[in-house]
């Protein structure tokens, strides 16, 4: 059947995240003088045919893992919808 | 007090995602035939001075609004933490 899962992929927390530093400045600018720090990531919403949730977990793992995060300096989490 | 709050920010579901297109193109290359489709968004994690949840949750909904996310092509979700 057909499952959706979603990936979350984030800069570990010892690598520096300019874009994030870009956005935390800019909301400085905008007034935002509350905000301490931001950091960026992105995420993808998979719609894939699977069995069982499991399944669709176990594979969505392998796709982060091999193409959508950089597990030298990203992080991500997988979940199942 | 220091609280940490979440911002997804997604394309509407009738805008075009080329690079969603590409990645599920990449994971078919690499053998991942049961994917259907893939959307990409991203996510801030920002961390902000608020005297309360829900204070915090409407102060980053504006951030949202005002330079987090495009409201005309984008929709964005918030979560404080």
């Amino acid at each position: 059947m057909t499952m959706r899962a979603r990936v979350y992929v984030t800069l570990k927390p010892s690598v520096f995240d300019p874009q994030g530093r870009v956005v935390a400045d800019a909301l400085h600018t905008l007034g935002y003088g509350d905000v301490r720090d931001v950091r960026q990531g992105k995420f993808f919403e998979v719609e894939l045919e699977a069995d069982d949730r499991a399944a669709a977990e176990a594979r969505v793992a392998e796709m982060a893992g091999t193409l959508l995060a950089n597990p030298v300096i990203e992080s991500y989490r997988v979940e199942v919808l």
